[in-house]
């Protein structure tokens, strides 16, 4: 190909063809453009496509790569970016009628480094209100009856079908795992301080994670390698130092899982447990160790307590917006705000204590083992656009903070996907990375953008 | 001396002569003992003196010593513990009904350290009610008629009087410079998360600090250098690597000092100013350089916001027992735990961001000095045992969690003591110990046991 098929490449198979001069950026982003002419009238992924600036940096980036200037392991490459991501001068609404016409005055932290790694900033994504539950109007590539999923609704169906080979969301509860496996892509929650969020709009400060969502394994870790790090204008940013993730994938070796079958078996559908057995067989015999796991006490008041915490921060971040412009929120955000602002202080902490509790006991649990797997979701991407789904399956790592990735799994019969979940130690993506990588391989489910029908 | 009078000595002066064989544990035990023994009736200090395990203790130590065996830097040293720190197997009450037969299991992390560098816990001491604001009996050894400042009562007059030479304190506002700069003696207030909290009963998790009470600036960075370092049982702890502090001391300069003014000099008492002024006009001459400094406009509502959180945090530490035993509180924590269970989780996250923002900003104004230097108190210790006197100039280093200490600074015309303050960047206690013990050589106030009238 030279390359009017080029949006079917991986981020990392687009990178080696841009830095070996096989591929221009400018011949990537007009493929991409292409094919976002053709699916987004179907699909609504995007909020604000930059085709000027992108254009204009494309071009640029083109004639330096050109003459072998590299400006970082991104050179080149267009990302898509969900509508609550600080974007200088590019309009930044999250999904919502109080930021309609908001333009930031600055990036945030994970764009400058984006664009400091030489990605191009091809758009904005849908997201549903402010990360929360209201949907966004996106449609998913693998049947647009069912929704993608949310809250980063449009980042998963737009590296799905092919829009962009990478795009940034984020996770408060289950909102970058959840679309990935609806949507048959990889996504990735970092650990809790791993990545800034200085600069994202908050839904609740001590639950909210950047999160990545790529077409393979080996993608997420190089967005992870540009991504993470310190950043001083996050306090929860972590001052531990950043591996190369990208190297950790170099030396897989079989990994040991733990399959957590309690609650993630009882609470999935019939399909949804098929392919868990199918994959664990198949892992199994391909040489991984995998053996029940137990979840701690704690966890039968996870829930609860994650819920407590979102809705108690979510109304300390609008309580004053809410009290001028509460007809302006829509009706999932706007009721849980106001249950939040009803949360005593003590209910809070109370809540802050379970998650230090089950932190800590799961932290044990995850001694034994590589990771805990569990299935991604409790089902494939419900039917229609009113629900996003369900979270209950991602929410508890969220609340931890502890690192998790979904890896497609397998289609149901009706040709939706189903994606596995994997959750490691903090601070250890690599391991999280290389396990994920493993499966990926011995699963087999193909890293090509998927056409809607 | 041979050595009746140990009980003068100074922690380091007691640790350099147990390791030159020239005063063993035990004699230096026996000394505190009768000193305990005379003062004790008068000062009322000491919740438990376990005299018979400290005895018992030295008498090993004392034997392992004349071997050459030392089991670290404080082998042999007898220390008071503010009766909130988990001892196992002696009574901890944290002065309350409610604990008041309540024997620990396990020690709290820094009673571990302490025992682990071969300190002797000669017992506890006495505190106001759960480290909050209903006095405790104890009477300030300078003049027996006034507090000696709380919440660490005991342990500031135990160690000014000369009943040993070192303790342990607490702080959520003011709780060890206030009860320092009252008994003429060094208060340290390290970094929030440079110490373990394990173990020592919370007030408010997020303003609770340990403390030490000393009476020099020397013995209080041994101290710290045991007590300092990363305790995966509180989750706050830094997993920052500990310096050597007690090194630090060795090569001193004249600090930069910015001194501040505004707010602790318009709400000091005539006589606080004017030692302020004596005292900066000497380290300047000394060759100090000392300037002006200026509190970022978050100050305005650093004491508002540290009380939300303080009574908020008290009121979920405290909910369960005060729904069932209501009557056992004093009047004073009463109150704050009632009132603190109506704060909402929205107000109380507005205090937290009001710590972000305080905490960014007072580490901007401190680029520019070595310290931050101000009165460590609005005046010398009230009279009468009603109130503990006032935190609200050490509230503020609590609130952002910034190393601060307290060193003696001058008398009153009626004999009390005063004290200054100096604030540094976080994780910098080596700076904040050279600074101190500088001004601390140029004021001279003495090291010696105080004698109570």
């Amino acid at each position: 190909m030279r390359f009017t098929d080029a949006f079917k490449l991986t981020l990392s198979e687009a990178s080696r063809l841009i830095r070996a001069n096989e591929l221009s950026p400018t011949e990537l982003l007009e493929s991409l453009l292409q094919r976002i002419d053709r699916l987004e009238p179907k699909l609504e992924a995007w909020v604000t496509i930059d085709r000027d600036g992108a254009m204009a940096t494309a071009k640029r980036y083109s004639k330096e790569a050109a003459e072998g200037r590299l400006r970082g392991p991104l050179h080149g490459i267009p990302v898509g970016l969900k509508d609550i991501f600080y974007t200088k001068g590019l309009k930044t609404t999250a999904g919502s009628k109080i930021l309609a016409d908001f333009v930031p005055a600055y990036d945030a932290t994970t764009v400058s480094r984006l664009k400091e790694a030489g990605a191009i900033i091809l758009g904005k994504t849908e997201t549903t209100e402010f990360a929360s539950f209201d949907p966004a109007p996106t449609r998913n590539p693998w049947n647009t009856d069912h929704t993608p999923g949310g809250s980063s609704s449009g980042s998963a169906a737009a590296v799905s079908s092919g829009m962009c080979p990478a795009a940034l969301g984020s996770q408060t509860g289950g909102s970058t795992l959840r679309p990935a496996a609806y949507c048959g892509i990889v996504g990735l929650k970092p650990t809790y301080g791993r990545v800034s969020r200085f600069g994202v709009y908050p839904l609740s400060w001590c639950l909210d994670h950047v999160g990545i969502l790529t077409r393979t394994v080996e993608d997420a870790s190089v967005l992870l390698e540009v991504l993470a790090g310190h950043d001083p204008k996050d306090t929860a940013s972590s001052i531990l130092t950043v591996p190369s993730y990208r190297r950790a994938l170099d030396s897989l070796s079989p990994p040991e899982l733990g399959l957590l079958r309690e609650f993630f078996y009882d609470n999935a559908s019939v399909e949804v447990r098929e392919n868990l057995e199918e994959v664990t067989e198949r892992l199994g015999k391909a040489g991984a160790e995998v053996v029940e796991a137990r979840l701690p006490k704690s966890f039968a008041v996870v829930h609860a307590a994650h819920r407590t915490l979102m809705i108690a921060e979510a109304a300390a971040v609008h309580e004053e917006t809410f009290r001028t412009r509460m007809a302006d929120y829509r009706v999932k955000l706007r009721g849980m705000i106001a249950a939040g602002l009803l949360v005593p202080a003590s209910t809070y902490l109370k809540a802050q204590r379970i998650r230090s509790q089950f932190t800590r006991e799961i932290a044990v649990a995850l001694k034994r083992f590589d990771c805990l797997m569990m299935p991604a979701t409790s089902g494939p991407a419900p039917r229609g656009l009113e629900s996003t789904g369900d979270p209950a399956f991602n929410s508890p790592w969220s609340f931890c903070g502890f690192p998790s990735i979904a890896v497609p799994s397998g289609l149901t019969k009706d040709g939706l996907p189903l994606g596995i979940q994997l959750v490691g130690r903090p601070f250890e993506e690599e391991v999280v990375l290389g396990a994920a990588r493993w499966c990926e391989r011995i699963i087999g489910f193909g890293h090509g953008p998927h056409d809607p029908k």
